[in-house]
Formats: structure tokens, C-alpha cells, sequence
């Protein structure tokens, strides 16, 4: 069972940031994103108004950041030191930053931004007024392909989404209110959760719990991105569930269709394409495969049976630190021609090992949404999947008895 | 009770907008930020790797939006026209957008950015290799005076707020889980929220509640961006609570102090002393006043009482659309010796009518924290409490009886 993530693969991370360091002019690579901090150090932190700067040189890590961090990151193994400003807009987070990289003889820096983001309305200078920039987005390309490490993390998310998921179907009945089942499961998995894992669960939430599982119901399922309506649990409802947990960081996605009593002949109708394009797109799935093809697999099934209209998006994304991560299931992944998407190269558009992928064709009719999504590794031989809620019809039937 | 923003309030906002469009040589104001799009047209979307555009004109309001959310944009009356692109990467949002602006006779625009936000790994073209792009902020800088229709919804998050504030009060005791506790509360809090509001609750949420009640305990507590500990609540405890409400959109924030028992002298003198430093500050809110002065009044009242290397940052920041939202309580608010941030006029460094702050200065010792929240709005002629929860101690102290 694992839940956090071994120190190794923070030092591997960081050791694969110099070589790239080295490769370049630059005296040091500098972060402001959050998630690319955490992922390089195990520091993470709510990005505010308040920026925080991370410096990494072929022997040190420093960071910037907020007073208000400062306990927060002291004990991180991999900072070096910790330098910081009393608050926004009073403090001078980017002079702390330059004096950092003055320390550090960093006249040349790759940094992720030239600047700190607009978050809740920061509004300050950018880093080149004071150091030459070059950009460079080196963390989110190394995240594409996830290590053993991380893939572990994702299955223990999975394992924890899956139960609230049950949870989710089993406290689901006519009367019922769809964001109190929703809010319910997600406590009661939250529970499970935190009773189980003890001290080896990594704290990740203030005042939440580390799973959610919750549905959108009735005709709001034909909107991909609807919201749960106030409104009871019907006989006849058509519900599209998601589940996931974060496990010291990272989640997994599991979602399905599934009906309160017995689906009419439409609905069957739809659900049985909507599964059989899954499979589909799932068989597909492999090390090496170019990544638009799984799409336009998707795509010829749909255009066959007449419903390529229904579709509203793209088959599915990769999933770790975000719940939405490139590279993207969509036929126009890494074409030139279709795309105003260019910088990735030939290597980019296929399979590989390590890329965790949810898998979520869709179809919407003018009254109700059609969609499962599981979350799928890609292997050196394969595929493994880490969701295994069943997909059949019958299991997603709420019966009514 | 108001549960949603009035249709006038949009009108006024697009013909604030349009105003500011006519004092520029631009032929439109264009959009990628989802709460400036939001603010102006009341179309909520989630930001994804699909980029949105809006398109403001002197008479035309148009939108480019992945093919997902057409159905939940169409029924809008403020767009004219919804144009749209299959999906991120495979469809072309840039050239979409570039065609909406060519049909509005738009070739110079005024922008909130050159791009589109690189969100979930997003890249494409700038808008600025098609047209002339001035960048503007005109919407942050809007939100800040918020109309009375905007209070009244903050208001009422503070009431469901209240709410759920009380039940996590009420189910704290030795033995349970703090996230079980917070769950629960915003479970029964939402639930009553949306058997009371009925059909003029505007749905916000997805498979979750519309009521966020929560704590972190212990010696989180001294981290202000702690985590809920993973840890079975226990006679002594320092919790620091946090409760919110979503009303179409709005959020409101309360938080407290409060001990499990009877609190020892030493929690006793720092509570008192963060009670009095709120006190101070509020006292000091009113139209006209210069917002970095609020700061420095608690800033002097903790050097008085020697604490000041206990304070961790500013006293508070403005809350609506997003929970935290400029201007910020900050000695270095205005000043363009103090900070970096250089880009109000004289008149944006007092409080306006209209400004809803939260007043939280707090405490950190090397054990515990201490801060309470509260928001309040500046009126024409003084002050109102939003949030309503008691401040005193013996309200914040659970009985172990």
C-alpha cells in the first residue's frame, strides 16, 4: 500500500533538473508554479496573491516565500535555505527573489514564467527586469511519463474513489437528495479512508476530507460540465457519478452512467454505444500507439452508428498532481495541420510508458448524458487498469426494490 | 432574502465596460479569465485546457466556447452570438476567436491578456499574432466596489455560513475526527440550505454542497495554511475554523478560535490579544480611510504588547466572486516606497462603499494559532457585519460536559 511518495524520486526529479540546467546557459532554473514546486520538492502550498520562487543551481535549492510558509517549508530536506517577505503588497517578493539569485550568481535564469502569476490579483514586476530570462516548461513535460512511484499513488487513489463510489450507489433511492448521497459518501469514504491508512495518510486537505464522490442527475447529464441540481432522486433519473481521492497529492478519476430502476430502450440504447466506444478506445490504448488515433477510433465508431453529433469532446486527458493533465486523447494531438498546438516532438504524439490516462467518450442526447471514465496506466507491455468499479449495464442499475 | 444576481446588475456591468471601451481606440474588450467572464455575463464555466473568449463591442456581446459548453452558454440573453470549436488541441479556439473579433470589425481589441491562461497544460497562439492587442484590467478593478444586489448575496453566505459554523461547534467533541466533524457540518448545513432556498437556489456546485464548514486542530493550528491532521480531537484542543457559502457565485468567510475545554492562561492571553487586535481593526474600517492605516493600527498594537514577531501577515483582503480578492489590508497597500506593486491611483488606497473585507489579523506562537475572520462591508456612511457568529471566548469554548 503506498501513500506517500519516497524521498528517491524527489532526488531523481531534481538530478533530472540539472542535467537540464546543464544543457542550457542558465545558472539556475527558477519556478513560480505551485504544482511544479511541489513536484520538485514536496513543498506544496495554496498559490495566492502571495508569490513564492523557487531557485535550483547545480548544488543548491532556495526558495521565496511568504512569512506565512515559512514553518511550513523549514523542515523540507531538499531547501536549502528559506528566504522570505512578510506579506503582499507590502513585502517585496521579487526584490527577496533577486537578492536569492544574487546569492546564488544566477545572472541567467530558465524560469517557468517571467514572473509571478495574477493569482487573486498580484500585480508585480517581472523577474527580467532584474535577471535574463530564458522559459522553459521543463516540469510539466517530465510529468507526462509518471514513475512506478506515482502510478502506486494513483492505484491507492483509485482503491479509496472506488469505495466511495459503492457508498455513492448504495445510498442512492428515490427522496434521496443527490448533493446530501453525494456528501455523505464522500464522508463516510473519507472516514474509511483515514481510519485505514492511520499515520502512513499524508494530510492534504483543510477541513475536507481526502475523498470525493458526488453525481450530477436528470437532464443535467447532458451537459458535460453541469451542476447538481436541487432537486430529489426520481425513478427513471439518469445519473453521471464521479469519484477520486488524492493520496499525498495525486488523484485518480472514476466516473459512470448509472440509473435509478430500470433504463428505457433509449437509454440502454445510448449506454451500450457509450460502453462499446470505452472498450474501444481502451483496446486501443498501448506503449507506442500515436495518441490522435485512439480518438479517431472513437470517432469512426460514432461516425458508424450515426451519433458522431452526440459527441461534445475529446476521449481523455492524463491525471496526477492535477485532475486534467496534457498530453490529451484527441485526434488532433501533435498534428501540425489540425492544430494550433506545435511545440511537442514526433516522440511526444505516441504512448508511453508511465502515462496515466482516464478514458471518457461521451455522448449527450437533447435529454440526458452517456459517459463512464477509468482511470488506465500505459505499461512497457500494456495497459493496467487502476479503476475497477464494473461497467456493465446491469451493475449501474439502481434497483428500485 | 436574495439568492441570485438580479439581470440589471449585467446590463450595468456591460455598460460600465462599453464605457470604458469608447475612452479607448479599441473596437471591442476581449476575455479569457472565466470570472471576468463570469462577472460580465453571468456564464459560469469551469477554465479547463479549452480556452473561452468574450467579445465585447459598443452593441454586440459574442463568446467562442468548446462544443461541451454550448448548451450551457446558448440559453444566456446577454451573448448575441455563440461561436464554437470541437476541442483542446484538435479544434482551433485562437482562429475561431480571431474570426468572432473579424465579424465584429474588431482589428484593434482591448484584452485581459495576449492569450489565452495556460491552465491544465494549455498552449496555443497569442491573440496578438492576429490582431492589435492593448491589455486592460477594467473587471478586477470593477469588482472591487460591489453593488448593493452583490452585499446582499454575500450576506446571505454568511447566514448558511452561520449555519454550518454552529453544527461544527455542535458536533465537536473528544473522540471524533475533525474531518469527519467538518464533513457533517457541511453536509447538514448544505442540506438545509437547499430544502430553505427551494427553487432560488442557483446550482453551483457538482456532487458537492453549497456549505463549506471545516477546521484545522492542534498544532496546525500555527501554520496558517495547515492541514486538517489526520488525529481523533482531544480535551485542549486549539481549533481554528473556517466556514463559507456559495450564493450564486459569492462567498462570505467565518472563521474562529475555539477550544475544546476549558483554554490554559497562556491560550487565554493570546486569544484576548487577537480578539483585541480585530476589534481595533474593525474599529478603524469606514469609508475614506486609508486601507494600509488598518494594518498599521494592529501593527502597533502588537508592538505595544511585544507580540509583533507573532503576526504572520496582513490583516485582511476582499472577498466575493473569489475568496480572496484585492485591495488587501496591508501596510504596504498604495505605497510606492514599501512595495512593488505601483499601479492605483491615490483614490484606491482608502476604503470606498461597497468594499467587503475580511478582518483577520492573527497570532502564531510556537504551539499554537489564534485568528478570527469576519467580513464586513463599508458602507456610505460606516460599517456592516456580514458574519454574525459570536467573537467572545466563552462562546468559543466547547464544554467537555
Amino acid at each position: 500500500m503506498a501513500t506517500a511518495l519516497p524521498d528517491s524520486e524527489y532526488d531523481e526529479r531534481l538530478e533530472r533538473i540539472r542535467n537540464e540546467i546543464a544543457d542550457t546557459d542558465a545558472d539556475a532554473g527558477v519556478w513560480f508554479g505551485a504544482t511544479s514546486i511541489e513536484y520538485l520538492t514536496g513543498f506544496d502550498h495554496i498559490q495566492t496573491e502571495r508569490p513564492v520562487v523557487l531557485a535550483v543551481t547545480r548544488d543548491r535549492t532556495e526558495i521565496v516565500v511568504p512569512r506565512l510558509e515559512v514553518e511550513r517549508v523549514e523542515p523540507n530536506p531538499r531547501i536549502d535555505a528559506v528566504h522570505h517577505y512578510r506579506d503582499y503588497p507590502g513585502g517585496r517578493p521579487i526584490a527577496v527573489a533577486v537578492e536569492m539569485l544574487s546569492g546564488l550568481d544566477a545572472e541567467r535564469v530558465a524560469a517557468d514564467a517571467e514572473g509571478a502569476p495574477g493569482t487573486m490579483g498580484y500585480e508585480g514586476p517581472p523577474l527580467t527586469d532584474h535577471v535574463n530570462v530564458d522559459t522553459q516548461s521543463w516540469v510539466p513535460r517530465l510529468r507526462w511519463e509518471k514513475s512506478d512511484a506515482e502510478v502506486d499513488l494513483i492505484r491507492e487513489s483509485a482503491t479509496w474513489a472506488n469505495l466511495g463510489h459503492r457508498y455513492l450507489a448504495e445510498y442512492t433511492e428515490p427522496g434521496a437528495h443527490p448533493v446530501t448521497v453525494s456528501q455523505r459518501a464522500s464522508m463516510d469514504a473519507s472516514r474509511a479512508m483515514l481510519d485505514t491508512l492511520g499515520d502512513r495518510y499524508v494530510p492534504r486537505t483543510r477541513g475536507n476530507g481526502p475523498v470525493h464522490a458526488g453525481y450530477i442527475t436528470g437532464e443535467q447529464t447532458r451537459l458535460p460540465h453541469g451542476h447538481t441540481a436541487n432537486r430529489r432522486l426520481e425513478a427513471g433519473d439518469v445519473l453521471i457519478t464521479g469519484a477520486t481521492a488524492t493520496v499525498d497529492g495525486y488523484y485518480s478519476e472514476l466516473e459512470r452512467t448509472m440509473f435509478l430502476g430500470e433504463p428505457s430502450d433509449e437509454q440502454v440504447h445510448y449506454f451500450e454505444l457509450m460502453l462499446e466506444a470505452q472498450t474501444i478506445a481502451i483496446e486501443a490504448l498501448g506503449p507506442g500507439v500515436p495518441i490522435a488515433d485512439v480518438d479517431r477510433a472513437v470517432q469512426e465508431y460514432f461516425e458508424e452508428q450515426g451519433v458522431s453529433d452526440l459527441a461534445q469532446h475529446h476521449v481523455g486527458h492524463n491525471i496526477g498532481l492535477d485532475g486534467h493533465e496534457p498530453p490529451y486523447i484527441d485526434r488532433g494531438w501533435g498534428s501540425r495541420c489540425e492544430s494550433e498546438y506545435t511545440s511537442y516532438d514526433a516522440e511526444d504524439t505516441v504512448m508511453q510508458p508511465g502515462h496515466v490516462w482516464t478514458i471518457e467518450p461521451g455522448l449527450y442526447t437533447d435529454t440526458y448524458g452517456y459517459r463512464h471514465s477509468d482511470t488506465i496506466a500505459v505499461t512497457d507491455d500494456g495497459i493496467e487498469w487502476l479503476t475497477y468499479y464494473p461497467r456493465d449495464l446491469e451493475s449501474n442499475v439502481i434497483s428500485l426494490e
